[in-house]
């Protein structure tokens, strides 16, 4: 079985099917990071270039890793050492790349839609987006996907509240589009400066006030004030957005019993989540980072041409 | 058969015997960029240097993958990361790269002569030049050497017009060498306050007037406009050198049917050339970039030992 | 045999038989790097991160090239492109590493006490201290030790002056404890604003003419001036450094015929070192590099379980 697309671009490109099928293999690849030797010779032989724009911990080495584990040879490249601080065009820097025969390309890219133009101009390479500017994250997606259903046994009908900075969040879109394809319902929350008008179109109900939100949620996600990203004053102070719109233990205990607790990362302690909704047993945060490995090496596993 | 010299320096050190094994060599490599498992174990347990100094896309990467797909060790380093920032001289860093018995070092730097001067000093390890200063990138032209040869079947007899900033061009000096030794005839074009005096002793005709020197080329090489390494104004505006040097569609139309255009990268569009003449079927600047993986092969290969 | 403890963090929770095995271990792993194929399966499938917050060649490159020797995926990772610059806790980026898995974690960082932080938070990895602070550092302690006993063939009785900035110095630190621990006798000299007080409780005699200090040394272990490091002024000029604790010709003439002069790299040539110390056959700056290669595949391979 395939993918119906070359292409990891963004939610909306990828089926139901898709979706299924990434989740199982990842499923699958999960166990090798739990063996004392976590290698498989899958990938021996590819070329996987990282090509990151912006800063990144958590996806950047995710990837890393993941390719490292399948045996494939991961190229790194930052846009600082790269032919950008001379003015050349990404197309022309990514055509140089495809002209070395890389199997996969990873971006991440500050401009959205960028990996999509790389897809109609590349021949070769499949295009992993590993987040393009406000637009799309979709591996992210993937493994918080994965992450519900491992720990939920299921993601159809969950009640899913994702709060904070919706308008400058890849994740929450992504998540949107994810969630709603695999049966869940979405609602979101956060100040109103930061819920896009037409949010709904995508499938998430709004709802101003936190509590509400959290109220009944199976899970709640919760997204990282980006104050990189921020210019000008969305809100007035941490203080005050902690108070409104943060996960606290209080607010914490308007959900269900077994709720979830999930955040992108880098979490903001003592921001948009408290310590002790951070590190509590409702927190599946770090399961997130280890099934963002398992979901990379599928996705690569896949797009390289699977089975 | 073997190298007449340990070390890749410039083309001056060269002969034509060896040119012609690298180039026979890299042809035979080129196949592996081209298989589905893209790697051959021939360099394993070789630790390979990458040393770059200066920002580089192209030709790092291009090392990088080079090494990778031969099975060896690579390992960056970067003049920002490095003991360069503390103070230690040169000679003295790349004695301790020596200490942890790399096989090869490949050596970016902004003086002319580093290379030289590390062959000199370091006992074990194979220097390879991959840019010094404005002196030689041997590399690149041997590169450029094979795709002409690739595309035209021959280098003996051809013309070949390398225009623009020829006097701050380590790419334009180490391509008049390598193609005089393989018998062609080069012509240079440029502003006067780019010609270098004396260039004609090493074996390049100048041609002031671009039309003349593009008339009957069988190549035409351009150059890129160095805005990062040019202090001070050698042109008045960028639109008056594209005017004056840049390869438009009408001046690429003074040569021959199968003209070939080639452009070492990042091509600045619209300076030096024209997207016209960067795109079209007689551009084989992204062919470069294919045969430069595999003259890094062959190089690597060759210095390590050969068969 | 095993080390007693899991983790690498100074040289105080090594016990004697913990260095003994190691410098063992090391002796018996050096020769991999002389061989034309250098490298063993050993820790083929075992993930190693390079966590490094402050720049470093040798370090660094000495852990790369020693767990690519050894066939483990070695993951870089460096304070400028993770997402401490997103103001995310040392704790927390840590632990979103574990969640991918590492087998080994080294880290350097600039506040003294970090790797013990990380070991007591961390539940799987190992985590080796490639310098902490002003604290420790102990695999270039166990690196000069080694080339000590290589030299010298043995450690016990052995009188060692350590020269220069003891103040700030993590490697002063780990090497008066480890040639304590290994029966030898320390000397450490230096400006007054530079020892610091109670240096004589880790076992240090304190002796400020640098005249003194050598007299009769087996080995003379010069510190490098760390002018990085240094706010304020602790000596009135580099000249006047050289000729009151700069290893000259006529200091070294006062130490024993068969002297051992190291130091730990990067040199100042001229301020704490003359070229004619730092080059003459006394000199084992080179063979502490390459013995650092080896104590580190070493390191890696025992904290990783060993045999």
């Amino acid at each position: 079985m395939n993918l119906s697309n070359k292409h990891i671009l963004d939610m909306t490109t990828l089926t139901r099917e898709d979706i299924g099928l990434i989740l199982e293999t990842a499923e699958s690849m999960k166990e090798v990071s739990e063996r004392p030797i976590k290698k498989v010779p899958t990938l021996r032989g590819k070329t996987v270039v990282l090509f990151f724009h912006e800063p990144s911990t958590r996806t950047k080495i995710s990837f890393d890793v993941a390719a490292k584990r399948m045996s494939a040879d991961s190229i790194g490249l930052a846009a600082s050492g790269s032919s950008i601080v001379k003015g050349e065009t990404l197309i022309d820097t990514v055509k140089n790349l495809e002209a070395m025969r890389p199997d996969i390309v990873v971006l991440r890219h500050s401009a959205a839609g960028a990996p999509h133009m790389l897809a109609k101009v590349l021949e070769k390479p499949a295009i992993i987006n590993a987040g393009d500017g406000m637009h799309a994250h979709p591996t992210q997606a993937l493994l918080d996907l994965m992450t519900i259903k491992e720990k939920k046994e299921k993601i159809e009908g969950l009640k899913v509240s994702i709060i904070g900075d919706i308008q400058h969040s890849r994740v929450a879109r992504s998540n949107i589009i994810g969630l709603n394809k695999m049966g869940a319902q979405v609602v979101v929350s956060g100040p109103g400066t930061m819920i896009p008008k037409g949010i709904e179109k995508m499938g998430a109900r709004v709802v101003i006030d936190a509590d509400e939100a959290v109220k009944g949620a199976d899970v709640v996600m919760m997204l990282r004030i980006q104050k990189e990203r921020q210019k000008g004053f969305m809100f007035p102070t941490e203080r005050e957005y902690a108070r409104l719109y943060g996960l606290s233990p209080r607010r914490l205990g308007l959900a269900g019993d077994d709720v979830l607790v999930m955040h992108p990362g880098p979490i903001n302690r003592g921001v948009e989540i408290s310590p002790e909704a951070a590190d509590g047993p409702w927190s599946i945060i770090l399961d997130q980072v280890t099934n963002g490995v398992a979901v990379r090496m599928a996705i690569l596993y896949l797009v390289a041409g699977g089975a």
